[in-house]
């Protein structure tokens, strides 16, 4: 193939990054609000001197952090992987790094072709509050019953509508998803970690889920409650939305 | 006991905290620097009404977290052990916070009565640094030989004169500690917990043995290397100091 063709092939790169949420208003660029996109739009625009347009797994919401969220993004660019990563890393904010770069096929959509998300969210659970995980817990005094919330938890194991558990507007009209795994882990003596695996989340899923779960922890809420929250297929009926520094995604799967 | 004469008996109180080190120039009272020991006797001498001075069980440096500091304070307030924790602890900044109050025998002092301490030292080694624990580790790039490190580690176990792993001006004249335990472990993928405990702890000592292991985990020094630095009981030998940020103190044993 003659040089100048090779030129203008365009690549398709896959990023796989994490990032401290605290300090940003989400993944979605917005007008006048730092966003994880437009920060790393800017940082690989630099980079490969083009104009980038990121494609997220999804969107993250403010104060949410990743530990492996995946993206992708068009380039022309020739500049080899693993000086991507270092070149774009040394440029991004010290609360956002890039993990891996790899060439993928043309076809591969960040969005379009997943197949389930894995999100964790930590609660930490003890009489006074944490001095050191402020930002990524939230935290609850009240002791909370481990076995009621797995009970409880299991039973949203399963393909549902979860219009109860969904942001009052998410703007989506099919609510139905199928929640692959979901398990609760104590890790250390106060952090209790619930793990939720899903074929795709609704605004502010997990987070009401886990608002609800606590709610059956204090046992102001029964299992039977929960079905009953389910099956009103109405988010005024679920419990608070937990806060967004407990959540992290934690997987993207292909 | 006439009332009069029990107004004016002085209650010996322990403290247990935690906090996060990174905004704070360390444990120790300065003039124009904001330290843990100041932040704690405003807030204490604010619900107690008196003037107060808190000991504790020994000065953390700038940066460094603390997961069970020991303090102990002086008062003749009569306020409950459970009234004291909640009304310091709704004064205290976000990244301090009080998890235990007792009162004890008015012979307890924090510091002198201390039989040893424990402090954990984390390393963040992977590839590209994290976002989520920029201060709370030290990162490392190179693969570290964790079994290296390990048998390095063993041979500083045993009472020796630490002046290699002293800081250089740190005004004390007996260099010999007991080093009860070493320990190395894995946490996750990436990260690695060094516990140290001992009868006490020289200024930067637990920073300076990391900066040497750390070193025989690159193979940039041998076990041999290591008690070569111990034997020449000179700071110039040893390798850096590890910073600040990867330092908690886990425990205070009396």
């Amino acid at each position: 193939m003659p040089k100048e063709c090779r030129d203008v092939i365009m690549r398709n790169i896959k990023i796989i990054l994490e990032y401290d949420g605290t300090r940003y208003h989400g993944w979605q660029r917005q007008a006048n609000m730092i966003t994880i996109q437009q920060v790393l739009e800017e940082s690989i625009g630099t980079i490969t001197q083009e104009a980038i347009r990121v494609i997220g797994s999804g969107r993250t919401d403010a104060g949410v952090h990743a530990v492996n969220q995946v993206a992708n993004f068009k380039t022309g660019s020739k500049i080899e992987v693993k000086n991507l990563l270092k070149g774009i890393n040394s440029l991004l904010p010290y609360d956002i790094v890039i993990k891996e770069v790899v060439d993928v096929n043309a076809a591969f959509h960040a969005r379009y072709d997943t197949r389930s998300k894995v999100y964790f969210y930590q609660i930490y659970n003890r009489p006074v509050r944490s001095a050191l995980y402020r930002h990524y817990a939230w935290y609850i005094r009240e002791p909370l019953d481990m076995e009621m919330m797995r009970e409880a938890a299991a039973l949203l194991k399963g393909t549902f509508d979860f219009s109860s558990f969904c942001a009052s507007k998410c703007g989506i009209k099919n609510h139905v998803r199928k929640v692959m795994n979901i398990d609760i882990e104590m890790n250390g003596r106060c952090m209790i970690n619930i793990y939720i695996e899903a074929d795709g989340f609704l605004k502010y899923m997990v987070r009401n889920i886990v608002g609800a779960l606590v709610d059956v922890g204090k046992g102001k809420l029964s299992s039977l409650d929960l079905i009953g929250i389910l099956e009103a297929k109405d988010r005024k009926r679920a419990s608070i939305t937990a806060p967004a520094c407990g959540l992290f995604l934690k997987e993207v799967r292909y």
